[in-house]
């Protein structure tokens, strides 16, 4: 069977076009066990630029110890040199040490990881939920001053493994926190996959009500339930037009059982393309540099996109 | 973790209830291939029912030189008893000879497998779209004589391994054809998992104005593309409330170059679950039967939520 892309129609319940926010180098490589070498990171950001993802989160200035995978974060971005900087080139930053090798490094953009439940801050950041924010207050004040774009992740929004379910209203005092430190997107994370659609809508519908627009909102699922894609297409329907993903579906939460990883981008640009809207995404080279990938890792990609493209 | 569903709350853009019609006995295992014994069929259609799916297709009286994993029909029927037969207990029937041995084993409801394109019809059924519907008419009417009830599948609805895109027109037509027999409900499948949302949506719509409704209407996804439930999800929004879906997510058309098979039940039973959708499926049993017939086949069950609720 040949390579085939569905007819491309415009559909008329979506936006015209999307940004795919790609996580796979960091939120995906930091789930992978063994080290990939900083030579195949920076190569793998080159490719995803290539095959048209503007947005693409570069790595994580955390600390080594907690995330050994991605201690070789100045060296990635010294190896890509201006490909890896600007206001498209995100850095995840945990707390002002973070953005101090950050701006070092000379980058544009940085992201940093909040989380709208308790249990989950303790565990990731080891501080309650408002002394995580009182910690962001100084990194995300610093960021603006030097001239950065800012993103806030707001893990846990749909369902926590210790505390279960998470009230809409929790979630929408988390994100107004983060946008009152003067983020200028919020990355809604369903962090262990169990969001369905009327869910999502109705966080955006609180979100809104609290004054926080689809404008600067991304969404964030991972495919643990089987989820994903379904819920990122009720989003766009609600208005969103930033979409977070990985490419060949890399990645996963270490806290949840199952090994499933965030929304795969190909299976994302396959949904779109067949729905007529706008990525910028050359499916074909980003089904390539999966593939590569897949080889450098030593492991099929759990992408069902480049699994039926490839005959995997 | 513990195993924890989401919160249940009320769609509005969704039905109320729908019904789920399990095809992991017949479509599923008809590509597994090892055989599988006749009392592990009857038992796995003994545990679905168990598990609260009330319609399930039990079997095929196709050619046992065709498909030699079903040559067992009569005998899982016979295992089964009542529990086998009934409106609720479709077979597949290819022809006449394959309503004759359904007749015999005392079906209370069959299904004829069509196709929207020439080619698929004459690799599939060995004749043209024209003269594949002049041997389902007396089938048809035969079964319509005897009181059974009768469902009539189109295959390859979205697009075709060797045909690419099918025109929606042509669909329609094939449809047209097979209501005009007399069936009472149309099965859209979208055999080799190309379709998208927005695809889907226009399908129904030109079967409405062809004056098919979607009160006639199920629909049938492969996941080869990572697309069947957010097309399920779509078919829904627009009134359908029939959903074709294999536990554990068993099956794949042998002409599709990768393995991926059905919409997994659980899958769809998690999405209405959070949505507040009835099913009248119990999960959890679904899992535990989906569990153990990865078992006896060996190898473990593609579904996403199986996977992550059994820590796979």
């Amino acid at each position: 069977m040949e390579m085939r892309l569905p007819q491309r129609e415009p559909a008329d319940d979506l936006p015209p076009r999307i940004t795919v926010y790609e996580v796979g180098p960091r939120d995906g490589l930091q789930n992978e066990a063994s080290i990939v070498a900083p030579t195949v990171k920076a190569e793998l950001i080159r490719r995803l630029a290539g095959a048209g993802l503007g947005t693409i989160e570069t790595t994580s200035f955390v600390n080594p110890s907690w995330v050994p995978q991605l201690a070789d974060a100045a060296e990635v971005l010294e190896i890509l040199g201006d490909e890896g900087r600007g206001p498209r080139r995100p850095v995840l930053v945990p707390n002002e040490r973070g953005l101090d090798r950050a701006l070092e490094a000379g980058v544009g953009a940085i992201a940093v990881f909040g989380s709208a439940t308790e249990t989950f801050a303790q565990r990731n950041l080891g501080r309650s939920v408002a002394e995580s924010m009182a910690m962001f207050r100084p990194v995300v004040e610093r960021a603006l001053a030097a001239g950065l774009w800012v993103r806030a992740y707001v893990s846990m929004c749909f369902g926590d493994p210790w505390e279960g379910d998470v009230p809409v209203t929790q979630v929408v005092d988390a994100c107004r926190s983060l946008m009152d430190l003067g983020c200028h997107e919020l990355s809604l994370g369903d962090t262990i996959g169990v969001a369905t659609s009327g869910h999502v809508v109705r966080l955006l519908d609180a979100l809104e009500s609290a004054g926080i627009g689809v404008d600067r909102i991304g969404v964030h699922f991972h495919d643990t339930y089987g989820q994903a894609l379904a819920n990122t297409l009720a989003a766009l329907r609600r208005g969103v037009t930033v979409v977070d993903a990985a490419a060949g579906g890399l990645g996963g939460c270490p806290y949840a059982k199952s090994a499933t990883g965030n929304l795969a981008t190909e299976d994302l640009v396959w949904a779109m393309d067949g729905a007529g809207v706008e990525t910028g995404v050359d499916l074909g080279a980003l089904v390539e540099t999966s593939v590569w990938l897949a080889g450098e890792l030593g492991r099929p990609s759990p992408s069902r996109v480049v699994r039926a493209l490839t005959g995997g």
